[in-house]
């Protein structure tokens, strides 16, 4: 029975965490994180500035933080320091605070981090990885993702993640966001940001040759799938050796 | 037997065209302006520095012209003073160059103007005004194309006939033709431009609500489609009063 | 404040209905009919054997009901008799069933009945209405629809309403549920029924030409999308005229 | 420089494949052979009746067949016979035909069989293979083709080839081939196929779990990019070892 508190709890995310875990048998959610206190789920939820109170009152095995990057790196300080597993959901940190990030968890928590928690992303990197391997060099790729209208952040976070893949798998290439005016197509990869509606999230890899096209694509259908993957994390990561872990590692692919 | 003269013969959508019409066999391929002199289809390709004494020379009935826009706009005034017809295919008309080009042809000559000859595609825009004309207007409108990597101009000329239709029906909006970094979506169009392998010409028009979205979309897989109507509208331009005609009009749509 | 009744209460359907009409501030949820009586949002689920005293007993203005074909026509019979307005979400009706629809309503009361009360589905309708008149006898239609893998019928109520858009527009055509072995195409429509995971639900229609393809499509993300457009049919059915109306006159479309 | 011979060379396919030979500079197209007599690109095709005497008198290094299967078989065996090698893009061959075509050519000439010969069709299928494997087992799977209104055989050689990857990876699936009336979905794959207008050929195939979807794709533009594929083959295939070799062995991929 794993106790769990929620960073962002009163966020779109932290919302359907919550209540996940309330309905987990085997999870108790002893609490939650916010930038106001409150309370979600007949739990109390602390204001963030008083988080490290808190969180030696409640004692969680895990914290699931769903937060912004500058934020985030904080929390995980502070579950660090308690021996508080993490689950990781926040993206955006520039590489300084992945290198924070890196020294606070290494050798002394456990932390599954990574931008999207849904089975089947992860599934779509690992076959994005496989598709960059084998097309051949002269195809052009393109990623296109969509999102609802209130999105922050351009591009998402699981469609950097998807240029990482390609840049580690055929070395790095330029990126670019959007074309407007003469624009031939040079030895890039484009990147597409749809916005608009309610949309959950949609990501799209390209592989244009000649007289052919290859795609691979995921589509959520509701948020519910990326809450679950994270809880799911959740159960898995207490009692881990200390390190980071990807989601492929929660899921036992590769 | 209406006799035909190709502008940019020697272009991808000139050689094209010049095949359609040289095997019609009410057409008369008569010659070729391209900016080097030579020959197509049997017939020769005159250099667009002596054009005119080209067409004093071949005298034809009809000018399919599908250059660039500087270019074509002599070649319309070329046209216009001789009392040949046109059909323009050529695309990124200034505002200036659009005036110049409707004092050359009204009053003086029938041309048929367009910036894209497909009957789909004619269908499709006018499927896009109807939509424009009806979508609640809390509605978010995204546009994307995909062309081939050669291809210069972004957007497309049809993508923005398509914007223009959208302008039209619902009041002019800002277009975003990229998004990268802090991006929420304010009351604005995106427009995505695809660029990679030998792609045709894909044209999506998304509209986007809560839990919904209805999408038009249209896709060619031969240039040829292009061609063919392109000759039709020769074919019928011919001996029609002077003025600027639509495709539409070509096609009895509306 | 128009007091509702659902029926079919306890489905998918009737709970996302309840629920969006007990948070309606101009509305009052007064019961539900199940199979089997219950109770949802505090309110009481009579047993659909006795839905007439219940009727009787709780009087709302109008029903909502999302039940099956053979039980939904006695409920309309049984709110027709008591001057109770309807919207009648059921689909699969056959036509001697339709004729018995017909008969208990007019004169009687007012009835919204649609297979599909999205407003984005009444717009694609609408749209799949002018292309059947546009496009040219010779292009190919093929009908796509995608749905969760419980789904019961198939095809969908709503692209049972596109098929016959496409007859009343261009004449009768056989429908084609599907091919295998040699099947070369004749003068058909494809019908083509995807079944799998939670799809809400996604429609598209295809017209294939020589080269070229235009498509009209459908996504719901949410099905709180049909639902909410049936609580806005109730609001606006009550106090109307007796008689048939469709959702295009709820939204004021055409 | 090898010598080849197109079986089916009147045919669409083969057409397209004698342009190729016959501008390819490191090949010699000697001849074809069709139902009728004939010639084409300036070399003589031979009645299929008199194929054997044909063959004597050419003696071509490899042939390229794109007929029906009951031709194909007796054309592999003339060609095995004489010591030619094969390359046979020509599907629809029961277990009994393929025992003969294996008997054939095992031991005695070499053979490429494959049911698509495009780079991005044989990456496409790596790509499926790959996911049959990891994704779980409770995610439903459909499989979706389109192909010119003139097709014949339903569904394509390449979706049976998509089909069998699937069935290999997890297990023999019953497939089904629309869905009309009540149709819950149980433990099947669905495969669908489009018919209409001039599709070159568009291959999906698509995961569905709860709230998400993954999809793999592929898309032709031009029948060129199979003829390109089988002219690679045949120049491949030429002083190989004897025996059958797929597609995936002539690009080199795993």
């Amino acid at each position: 029975m794993s106790k769990v508190v929620v960073c962002g709890a009163l966020g779109r995310m932290g919302m359907v965490i919550g209540g996940i875990v309330s309905e987990s048998p085997d999870m108790d959610l002893v609490g939650g994180v916010d930038v106001k206190e409150g309370s979600f789920y007949g739990v109390p939820v602390a204001a963030a500035e008083r988080m490290g109170a808190f969180l030696d009152d409640v004692r969680p095995d895990v914290i699931i933080d769903f937060t912004i990057a500058a934020a985030a790196v904080g929390n995980i300080r502070a579950a660090s320091e308690r021996g508080i597993a993490l689950v990781v959901g926040t993206t955006g940190f520039s590489p300084d605070q992945q290198e924070e990030i890196r020294t606070a968890v290494e050798g002394h928590v456990p932390a599954v981090i990574s931008s999207n928690f849904s089975v089947g992303v992860n599934l779509f990197w690992a076959l994005i990885r496989e598709a960059a391997r084998r097309v051949p060099p002269d195809y052009d790729i393109e990623v296109t993702e969509a999102h609802h209208r209130y999105k922050q952040d351009a591009p998402s976070g699981t469609a950097t993640t998807i240029l990482d893949i390609l840049d580690a798998e055929r070395g790095p290439h330029t990126r670019v966001y959007g074309r407007e005016g003469i624009a031939p197509r040079g030895d890039e990869i484009g990147v597409h940001v749809v916005r608009g509606g309610d949309i959950v999230g949609d990501h799209t890899v390209m592989f244009a040759g000649n007289h052919e096209v290859l795609e691979l694509s995921h589509r959520a259908y509701d948020r519910a799938v990326f809450a679950r993957g994270a809880v799911r994390a959740a159960g898995w990561v207490v009692g881990k050796e200390p390190g980071i872990y990807s989601m492929n590692d929660v899921l036992g692919l590769q």
